[in-house]
């Protein structure tokens, strides 16, 4: 197997960080050297303990100075921050990269930091559950799932990363940015909105109405609370660096249950049928997609 | 064991209904004889070749006449017609109750046909999945989930009723109509009109986009496609039925959208985590209810 790239740094050791190290352990040649950081020092010592990085180290410097590639798998909040620490120390030619869930704002957060003997292009694992933290990655988590390289046009590097992350087990595809962000707005962003509204929402209830309505929380309430129980630094920093596509996407919805409001006001018995039978056939397509 | 009841009737022969034949069939006793109706034929001729059920009637009126319980297991707007068609052919102290997820509708809709030798006691299971038809049951579907008796006091029928549906594998508690019907408005009716709304929503994109967030449909979208994949006939009739509630609730949800919605145009980081933090807990405590 050939090594794509021999040093490895990852910053950021929550479930995207983590992952990729134990995938790397799992998936990698054994001669890849991984360097560790995160900002939490108890993160970093969970990481020691549990013997997937080949470094966890103390100073971010100490962590990105050896590297060919550096991987920031942070909230999009923090990257500008991170980015400016680690510019002075990146190695010529290496690859920074990032995991964000939005990129417009990464792009502009990070590319003036970085020297133009090195090279930045953002990515994105489609890939997650509602668990965040150190303990909570592992090495299948991008099994399958898509990997999406931002960029206008293939160039070497672009093809290198590419390798590196279906090493780890993802399809890789490759897409523009500004369609990245409103792919992520509507499959990602919204939804994950919605589901912290409802479960606010029923939080909000009266004392006795809101324990009866955990005791009893049937699917849908229940599927919603999972989602809404991801990471709250990681949203907070996705709806602020993403705000515009995903504002369209909410408008849309708006106009559309207003219209489902209605129907239900006029017990439209028809109208709701309609758009229930509709929805039906693009789960059919998620699962002919194998994405389901 | 003790025989609750020796003749059960299940008229709906949909996820719910071939479910308690088949939990009949593992859970009770043997000689409970069990009577099978569903206006689809082609329901009908499924459970047959399913062996399920003791006898798969043709007709309506054998389904009912010799049965100690009758459980209709229908849509609930077809409630009405079919206690109209059922009341003649009771026998005398036969015990009805249906599974519907409204219960102030049913009641209105059922009680005033059922004979004054008879009982009517709503009923309604918190379980089900998104699939539907008579293929979709299985035994353990009940299985440590609540079963709703909706009485205001507890009677011989109501308790023989319970001990019926423990059987089966649930945990039976008595509610009160009005309560059931804001319960089930949070917890799944309004999940399952948000779900299919954002799917809808996502369905009228143009059809690039369209297409790739059917390819690259991220957790959370693809949750809401499962539930917005539940049977829309079944939902028309929940929405019309119990849409004082829905409405009700509908309004605190657009309220607090509304809110989060100017969070995230006016950037307020802050108000958003604050938020995202508040709904992590309520997930913590169904976990500890047991029903995640």
């Amino acid at each position: 197997m050939t090594i794509i790239f021999n040093k490895v740094s990852i910053i950021g050791l929550g479930l995207i960080g983590t992952s990729i190290l134990h995938a790397i352990k799992v998936k990698e040649d054994q001669k890849v050297l991984t360097f560790a950081y995160d900002i939490n020092p108890e993160h970093r010592s969970i990481v020691s303990e549990m013997k997937i990085a080949t470094y966890v180290c103390d100073d971010i410097k100490e962590t990105v100075q050896e590297a060919d590639l550096i991987i920031l798998a942070i909230p999009v909040g923090s990257m500008k921050s991170v980015a400016n620490l680690i510019a002075p120390h990146l190695k010529p030619e290496a690859l920074v990269t990032d995991t964000g869930s939005t990129k417009l704002s990464v792009i502009k957060d990070v590319m003036s930091f970085i020297p133009t003997n090195n090279y930045f292009i953002p990515s994105h694992p489609l890939a997650g559950t509602e668990y965040s933290g150190p303990r909570s990655g592992f090495s299948a988590l991008f099994e399958n799932r898509y990997w999406l390289i931002v960029c206008d046009k293939e160039t070497k590097q672009t093809k290198e990363l590419a390798l590196f992350f279906k090493k780890l087990g993802s399809i890789v595809e490759t897409v523009n940015v500004d369609y990245h962000d409103r792919i992520l707005a509507i499959t990602s962003h919204l939804p994950h909105l919605i589901a912290y509204t409802i479960v606010g929402t029923a939080s909000d209830l009266e004392s006795d109405l809101k324990n009866d309505v955990i005791k009893y929380s049937a699917s849908g309430f229940r599927d919603f609370t999972r989602i809404a129980s991801s990471d709250p630094i990681m949203w907070r920093d996705i709806f602020v660096n993403n705000s515009e596509a995903v504002l369209e996407m909410l408008q849309r919805f708006n106009e559309d249950l207003s219209d489902l409001q209605k129907a239900i006001r006029k017990k439209d018995g028809e109208k709701l049928h309609s758009f229930f039978s509709r929805t039906k056939s693009i789960r059919e397509r998620i699962i002919d997609a194998g994405q389901s």
